[in-house]
């Protein structure tokens, strides 16, 4: 029998279809309310995962619509009851049970102060859900495996459709309608990890990577690297990491950088080439044939527009963490240690 | 002849109360602005050591102004050419050289939307310093060591000066007037970590986490302690740390706790018995009995109020990582791969 982890990694092209289908119509009532309601900034409050989540979210509400994104510190509502200003603000809740006290209490302190608040959850019963002005239901059904992977893509493809009914162009609309197609066609590509995963097999550390949009793939490949494999895996922003972490880089260390085409793209191949002069061994997720031939291995997605290419670039780095965790003969659904929802407050 | 870094640790106490005279004024006039300009939200530029400064600031404007504050993208500047909308942020770059080009680009942007812009420095020459409606100097003199220490505590000191400045109450002066006696009392009560950090000669991950005001200490040590020792080291929030990489805790694990007197310290002294439980290898800094109780090593430090601990928190995380690369055999000031001014765009 496999995994629930890996049936979930497979669903993802149609559960990606689903949502698509059938939250177009909510996705266009929530953009309308978000014109009419014109914040000032957008504050956005996850945890794990669904922070990454956020991540792509900063990213896409910055270059598409020039929206600053503040990312919430939930401590500030629950440990120190000194909620931010937030009257002004589009409040989102990005979680997958929308059961974490944390969140739920941002965003209560967000809707009493006058915000628009937006739910972004797996399930339309949870307290998030129930509270927040709009819910943007993900449709991933659900999700056994502890580590999250159809919940992570659904929450990105749910942030594009708000991104998509705000901007209202043909050609995003088109990108967006191509996603169940483009996901299909990537775990197709990503057949090959499996064969060469045994390389890493007593791989102790590495470090993820990546850049602007895709800085959310390489934290959340990071996190879930962590969960099944329990190795030291963190993700950087490649401008961060020249900043200190860079002197880690001793020959053979790991490196998995996420290198599609797109704005991003140059500064990350003089990076690899930096990698290479160290002697890194590297990992590169990419589209594009230069950053390919930088890499010891390559995990190849489609070509597509950079602004949805998280949402494709993630899976090699799940087949990876998970193939990595067979290899080791860890538990797949059920790492040590953690449980599927984690209550912080 | 002991180390650039050595000397600018110890030098620590006398720079910090350079700047909390020189300064005073122009935190006042800055602090005036602001009120005058009544920002909807603060939008923070930095990389790096000055990056966890910033997070220092998000936590402070947070607790004592209400204030929402959104930490920068630096490539929506740089790499997207989408900068937010920033018509009505305060802007505020830190940064030691004051010559990042991501950073400066930044604050460029929001000046010419109209934001309120504010750079704190090292370098009243600099480009950062000069762009900015006000400069804030930080005057630790030159810092020689690649690693950032003096730099990094007197940007603490700088924006706790412009929170006083701008809040104006007894109890803020006065913690505020007290650091240059609570810093030294700190590095004395430290002197031990010298003595037993040759336990750690071997060790080759760590992982530091704190919560709420001290999240920018066990982010701050955690660069240190990869900067220096060449080891994974990562910085957590005690909530993210529980989604998810909560998996990688092992028997023998070493995690180090920021956990001083404050309102984030009931959470902590929880974690910290889920540590002890899993097995983990627990270093502590604080200044509670309770907390001290849990760890193998404490690193102790002074009585003093939550929202200028982190001022005093790191100095024994500063100290543990020189002595470990001194253990270790490592080059203090200079390590391998990485340079004291680094330019990213």
């Amino acid at each position: 029998m496999t995994s629930y982890l890996e049936q979930e990694i497979y669903q993802q092209p149609a559960v990606i279809g689903t949502l698509l289908e059938a939250e177009a119509e909510t996705a266009a009532t929530i953009a309308a309310a978000i014109r009419a309601f014109d914040p000032a900034f957008t504050y956005i409050a996850a945890r794990g995962t669904s922070d990454n989540a956020a991540r792509y979210a900063q990213y896409v509400l910055g270059t598409m619509l020039r929206m600053p994104v503040a990312l919430a510190a939930p401590s500030l509502h629950t440990i120190y009851e000194t909620p931010p200003d937030l009257s002004r603000a589009l409040c989102i809740g990005i979680s997958q049970s929308g059961a974490s006290t944390d969140i739920n209490r941002a965003l209560a302190d967000a809707k009493a102060q006058g915000a628009l608040t937006v739910a972004i959850t797996n399930n339309p019963e949870s307290a998030l859900a129930q509270a927040a002005h709009h819910h943007l239901y993900i449709h991933a059904g659900p999700e056994r495996s502890v580590a999250a992977t159809k919940t992570y893509t659904t929450e990105l493809v749910a942030v594009a459709m708000l991104i998509n009914a705000l901007v209202i162009s043909d050609s995003l609309a088109s990108s967006l309608a191509a996603l169940p197609a483009l996901t299909q066609q990537t775990l197709e590509l990503s057949a090959p990890v499996k064969d060469w995963v045994q390389r890493y097999r007593y791989m102790e550390k590495l470090v993820t990577i990546g850049r602007g949009i895709n800085y959310c793939t390489a934290f959340e490949i990071g996190l879930k690297c962590k969960e099944l494999n329990y190795i030291t895996a963190d993700g950087y922003s490649e401008a961060d990491f020249r900043h200190g972490p860079l002197a880690l880089i001793a020959p053979g260390f790991p490196a998995l950088v996420v290198a599609p085409q797109g704005a991003a793209l140059p500064g990350l191949l003089e990076f690899l080439d930096l990698l290479r002069e160290r002697g890194a061994e590297t990992l590169v997720i990419s589209n594009d044939e230069a950053a390919i031939e930088r890499a010891r291995y390559a995990m190849r997605i489609p070509e597509l527009p950079e602004w949805i290419s998280p949402i494709c670039a993630v899976l090699p780095g799940q087949l990876f963490a998970m193939h990595l965790a067979g290899e080791k003969g860890y538990a797949l659904d059920t790492p040590r240690g953690i449980t599927k929802v984690t209550i912080t407050e």
